[in-house]
């Protein structure tokens, strides 16, 4: 058995929670071994990283912010996805690089073309084997997270217009690697979108 | 008058803090208005920053590490050096890029040039005025620090040859940019540093 390494990209409230847990429930009735990661935040320094990039008081200079994510991805995939790869484990993460290059480049001030060289020099160039994209109209995503009434972070509090371009950056790169990424319409149901990506993940998986 | 940056560089126990706090008294006196400060941890994100790089227990990937320089960097001079220099201070930093090449460039296992670039792109290219390098033995350094019973950080506890190696990245940068550059002997009396360094600047700010 060889490691797979799944990552979910979309807007906050397009489910990309709810299809990861689906997913690494059925892996692990195939008797595979799964580890369920996320980044910002997916190791003990990532953790550190996620919160000041979050949760900080007081604007942070957008190269800055873009850095921050760099670091956070470079020292998770050193530590946790390679070594978990290489054990032949399967990976599930929520957002990788591609939520960089849409949120920063896209939505922000940046090159998105620099933002995206930024995250693969991190990394040493490595890409997943499937990125699942939860495409979601922001009003629907919006609608889903008042009704779950969780308190926003200082990504979410940004305004609509900001979500419509990240939408549209997140499509844009999906449009470009067709055979990495899976785009899936989000408002479907919460069943039929965990059959698409179980298919996708079988066919990988072969 | 127009602003002028000067950076300090040199191992932990070259005197830079001493020399800073010289050169701000004697500017004070010339009638300028000085900002101090320093990398990592010029600015609030970057004592977060700092926290990491310097006090995290265990290892951080090399590249997390680099990248965590170029993010704090990116903050300090976006939201400090440029508003300062703007406005016609002195900024007198201790530290900045060519710390980063030579620790982690030629000290670590990354490419010194590619380092460099990640310092530039994070700041847009920015570069002091003048950079002071205060050169000294590693072991005459290693005497003073224990002199002082200082606590060692993360870096200071690397072993001797690490630093002899920055020692001689850093001599490599000066030879390369000379005219950014003042290299002088660290182990020379303290008035006598202080008086290169009130030259060079005198004739900088002429």
């Amino acid at each position: 058995m060889t490691g797979l390494w799944i990552t979910f990209e979309g807007g906050d409230g397009s489910g990309k929670t709810t299809q990861a847990a689906l997913l690494e429930q059925w892996l692990s009735e195939q008797g595979r071994t799964v580890v369920r990661t996320r980044e910002p935040g997916g190791t003990d320094v990532g953790v550190l990283i996620r919160d000041i990039v979050l949760h900080h008081r007081g604007d942070i200079a957008p190269r800055a912010e873009a850095l921050l994510y760099a670091a956070d991805r470079a020292h998770h995939v050193a530590t946790l996805v390679r070594p978990a790869l290489e054990r032949g484990d399967v990976v599930i993460q929520d957002r990788y690089l591609d939520s960089s290059v849409a949120y920063q480049g896209a939505g922000r001030v940046l090159d998105a073309g620099e933002v995206r060289d930024l995250s693969l020099w991190a990394t040493g160039g490595a890409l997943p084997d499937v990125t699942v994209l939860l495409d979601l109209d922001p009003a629907a995503a919006r609608a889903r997270l008042d009704a779950a009434d969780k308190p926003f972070d200082r990504l979410e509090a940004e305004k609509a217009e900001f979500h419509e371009r990240v939408r549209a950056a997140f499509l844009e790169l999906a449009a470009s690697e067709p055979e990495r990424f899976l785009v899936l319409d989000a408002s479907l149901p919460v069943e039929e979108i965990a059959a698409a990506v179980r298919d996708r993940v079988a066919g990988a998986l072969r």
